[in-house]
């Protein structure tokens, strides 16, 4: 697909996005961020403006309580003007902006500097108390039938066409909500809600035309913001994903560029929109200590692909574009943590200043990035407190691990032998030295991007719960995906993006089977949906599963064991998690665990609630896993 | 095979170690380390003493000059003894000890304190500036016929057996240094020379059965410091094997233990010989955070076969015996490097105080430990200056680079495509940030314990030259085996030790093949010979490949360019190194490597002298390597 200017033909009101304008004089008139808060902790604001000829105008600060207009910044578009603003004394309030032609007077607009909510600063990002649920808004559940088309909207509803958009929403999430708290979860991931006019192809989110506006056929700003106030009262936090390192080829800008390298390669394309240098995707010539500048920018500036141009974060502008837009959300919303995609794509030292940026005004969130490859050394690069051997500082606490997951899948799938099975999961923890703090990494049984568990695991139960149950007892914080507590499956060969993120059985209305209902499910969805509701709830009381310290042994014989402890003054809970591949019923010897066992006699599992005794050894009847809570 | 007591049938000669020993009374005596040196950094020295009934008597220093009996400890062992010695102010010496049975003279014996070589102390080690060639010494030249058996040797030649000894000796090595030299070889690692008085299998030399003595069948210690002596004519350095983890079960101490945990499972296998735990080979409950301390036990203390029992380190008296045994082995004999076998599987804080030992007592020493797996996270947890997670130091400078060599065999026959080919050489080279000093590591074509390999690269001479060349121009000190210059083959599945080690050609009288003589090489041999005269002979003079800052194209096309350059005030080198995996011809727009050509204008291929222009393209004959040194 190639670019077409021509379908940039947005209504006036599209673009607007500030609080009280008066814009009678000037054409396509908006403010960026719309509005922004007193007492933050960075107090320098630039607002980006637009407006038909707006570049070469003066600004006046007409009316304020504190605030400083410190310089305003002419553009290479004329349509295009940045204004610096100083807020360190800034009361909540409405300022008034004059635009002038040469001291004729154009046009006035209001500026709201709005109070922070209290705690804003002081907020909990996910944690490992945590259990995150990954949602593709577009294949949840559609709640809003009547948003599913939008006339300024270039993409309609077409459920038939697995690449097409489905018609889900925010609306269908709030109605989720009752349904995720008894499943266990306590945060939500969803994928990009933000705008994506792209002509086709725009259900996945990743293709932002409007970085301050939700996409209407998911709901609107409002909305969103309810969905984070009304999840709160079911102990649900909602993690935005935030993608600085492309934008959709739909966005406004492609016809009109703030500056002159907003973009990468911005000058090529203008010339010749077939002249594109896409990204190489060879990761290591960012941190790799022999690589070539040139390999580096290839890596870094080339394009995902034709409808999705690289933003340059080395343009100041857009670095503080980019940097105010993910602080905008976090405020506006409420949120309580951001995934950042396709992370090491970016500029690095953006990303320091990014995280930096975030984490100094909220120094309890949570940020996760995405580095997808099977190397811990490459991922462990990007996590905060990581002492690189480059020097490279990053802010950003969590990583996704990409490296332990590849692992998951693989192992659990290979026979046991002395180089496959179990071991390879038992040694890639070792691997863990490497992290500035494994536990902070977020582990995943799945997610838009990857094949289904179940059908990875070849459509095996046993397997699958042995991959659930270890992702919701690392010492991680863990991760599911939307459907996959029954069991929701898909191809396993190479990548199946529509159909891995399908339709939420109950998602629509006349459903066959309905989850929410518990409708129609088959015998095995309704023991993986029990077995879930278990796992995730046992979790979220579980001290030792949250924060306990791991140990585990050297797998043998197709058993593999973990025990997760917490220990402080007054309590001391100890977790055994025995995982057994044996067709067999397999006899355990129990004095090997001795450490971990300690003076614990008796084991509860919490799936069956059937007892063991601890003393000598133990059955395990059939392969699968069972989770022990040991007590005295 | 079981341990067999009644083998143990040393003549009393066989145990004369010592310098001037007066042995009328006590039957068996002995003395180790049989002398030592006065002005060492370490100026404590504990002699183990062996003798009928020996434990109970009193030691006396008869006669000094400034050395001071410190303590003796009686051993559970009646006939053992170890005495301490402070040689602070010792003066080069004879000193002579009386042995006392409650006051009763009983015998005399003398010990030879030497004065040191000049220079010992500050003796280089094997660096980057160097080619290691690796002998197995049985397998190499059988220099000295009459040495094949000796009397006292359970084991005799046998050269049709693959696993049986073959008859090459050090008087080989000698003979060879000529053809060392003029290959390029400027280090020798020699497979173990100790004796290794087993009943079978005993050529490899990794059961040691005597610390302080060279096997009879390779020669004596005389003849092997003669060969260190010899070699250094020939601007070629001996590596010593050293294993600290295991010795022969055919030692005389599996008869009579110095201590009571002079090795692991003493207890138990005293009970019953065949009561053995073996090692779980599982390397990473060293290091993991997460592993049990069981674990770890099993992998470092279990037996690597019932041949070769596992020494405890954690005794202190054999920990000292070991490294006293390594640093007199260095002193005696002029080395100029140790490699050590098995290094994880040792006790790890024998390891530290090991390495601290010798490289206390030689500065500019090099040691290289033997960790085979293929991630250098495992690997880089043992090299001199790395920061540990769990704070483990360790002060071995170098260690294998099992990682690199792992990926450069299965890169080169990979076919070239997205994941595979050159690209995992080009990403393993990333991972060099986990190493403290990457370019300290030790990488190597091959070795006794791997296929050859001409038959790995599926007898492609082309895929050869690029592996030989790789090794070579790496930022690494490079390592060769002996034979794989003119070709040795092997199967190619795995372990085929008695044939990796083969016979080279020429080193027996009569071998039709004699590459010494260069009769009778095929023509392929003799082109692969002269290929690695011209590659060894060049990294001996060139500045950039042996300390030149290494960088790397990301590979396209199944072209890989790698780039070393040595910059001083009065010199800049620049190699360029082309590897091509394409059958057909290649043209190569050489615009993309503007950064390491810099303003040079020509680069002659050093095999060739074939002379490139670097204006603009190159055209890349065949599959194959040139390498380019570039000029202006």
């Amino acid at each position: 697909m190639t670019y077409q200017p021509n379908k940039f033909t947005y209504s006036l009101l599209a673009t607007l996005m500030f609080s009280a304008p008066s814009f009678a004089e000037i054409t396509n008139f908006s403010v960026e961020p719309e509005s922004w808060w007193a007492d933050m902790e960075n107090s320098s604001l630039q607002i980006l403006v637009y407006g038909e000829s707006i570049s070469q105008m003066q600004v006046k600060l007409d009316q304020s309580q504190g605030v400083k207009l410190k310089q305003t910044h002419q553009s290479t578009s004329p349509n295009h003007l940045f204004i610096d603003l100083d807020l360190k004394n800034a009361q909540p309030q409405t300022l008034q902006f004059g635009l002038y032609d040469n001291d004729t007077f154009i046009q006035s607009f209001d500026y709201s500097i709005q109070a922070r909510e209290v705690g804003s600063r002081d907020r909990q990002g996910f944690s490992n108390k945590d259990v995150i649920y990954l949602i593709t808004p577009d294949r949840f559940v559609n709640g809003n039938p009547d948003n599913d088309n939008h006339p300024r909207m270039l993409e309609s509803v077409n459920r038939s066409d697995k690449d097409g958009r489905h018609g889900g929403d925010i609306m269908g999430i709030r109605k989720s909500l009752p349904y995720l708290q008894d499943l266990g979860v306590t945060q939500l991931w969803i994928n990009p809600l933000l705008e994506n006019n792209q002509a086709q192809y725009s259900y996945h989110g990743y293709s932002t035309t409007d970085f301050y506006n939700i996409d209407p056929r998911f709901g609107s700003n409002e909305e969103y913001k309810s969905l984070v106030e009304e999840a709160q009262q079911f102990g649900i936090g909602i993690i935005k994903d935030v993608i600085v390192n492309h934008m959709g080829s739909g966005h406004r800008w492609m016809a009109d560029f703030p500056t002159s390298t907003w973009i990468n390669g911005q000058k090529q394309w203008q010339q010749n929109p077939q002249d594109i240098i896409y990204t190489s995707h060879r990761r290591t010539t960012v941190q790799g200590p022999y690589a070539i500048a040139d390999d580096r920018s290839e890596f870094e500036n080339g394009w995902f692909t034709d409808t999705m141009p690289d933003m340059n974060q080395t343009d100041p502008f857009m670095a503080t574009y980019l940097i105010q837009n993910s602080i905008w959300w976090v405020e506006y919303a409420g949120l309580s943590g951001i995934r950042e995609d396709t992370y090491s794509y970016a500029d690095k030292a953006f990303l320091t200043r990014w995280s930096k940026a975030i984490m100094n005004e909220y120094p309890n969130f949570n940020i996760v990035g995405e580095e997808w490859t099977d190397n811990p050394i490459t991922v462990s690069y990007w996590q905060a407190g990581k002492q690189n051997a480059d020097g490279y500082v990053s802010h950003t606490p969590s990583m996704m691990d990409f490296p332990l997951y590849e692992v998951l899948i693989s192992s659990l799938t290979e026979n046991e032998d002395w180089g496959s099975g179990f071991i390879n999961l038992y040694e890639m923890l070792a691997n863990d030295v490497v992290y500035a703090k494994p536990t902070d990494l977020v582990l995943f049984e799945g997610n838009h991007d990857t094949n289904r568990l179940f059908s990875l695991m070849n459509d095996d139960i046993a397997l699958y719960k042995m991959a659930m149950t270890y992702v919701m007892t690392s010492n991680r914080i863990p991760q599911m995906f939307y459907g996959s507590e029954v069991l929701m499956t898909s191809p396993t060969k190479d990548r199946n993006d529509g159909l891995v993120r399908g339709d939420f059985p109950g998602g629509w209305a006349n459903d066959e089977v309905n989850v929410f209902k518990q409708q129609n499910l088959s015998e095995r969805q309704a023991d993986a949906l029990a077995f879930n509701k278990t796992l995730l709830n046992f979790r979220k009381i579980s001290l030792a599963l949250q924060q306990g310290a791991l140990s585990h042994y050297v797998p043998k014989d197709g058993v593999y064991i973990q025990a997760r402890r917490y220990k402080a003054a007054n309590r001391d809970e100890t977790v055994l998690i025995i995982y057994n591949k044996n067709d067999q019923p397999q006899q355990l010897d129990l004095s090997r665990f001795k450490d971990v066992i300690g003076d614990n006699k008796n084991g509860e599992n919490i799936f069956s609630q059937h007892s063991y005794s601890l003393d000598k050894s133990l059955t395990l009847k059939e392969k699968g896993v069972i989770i022990l809570t040991l007590s005295k």
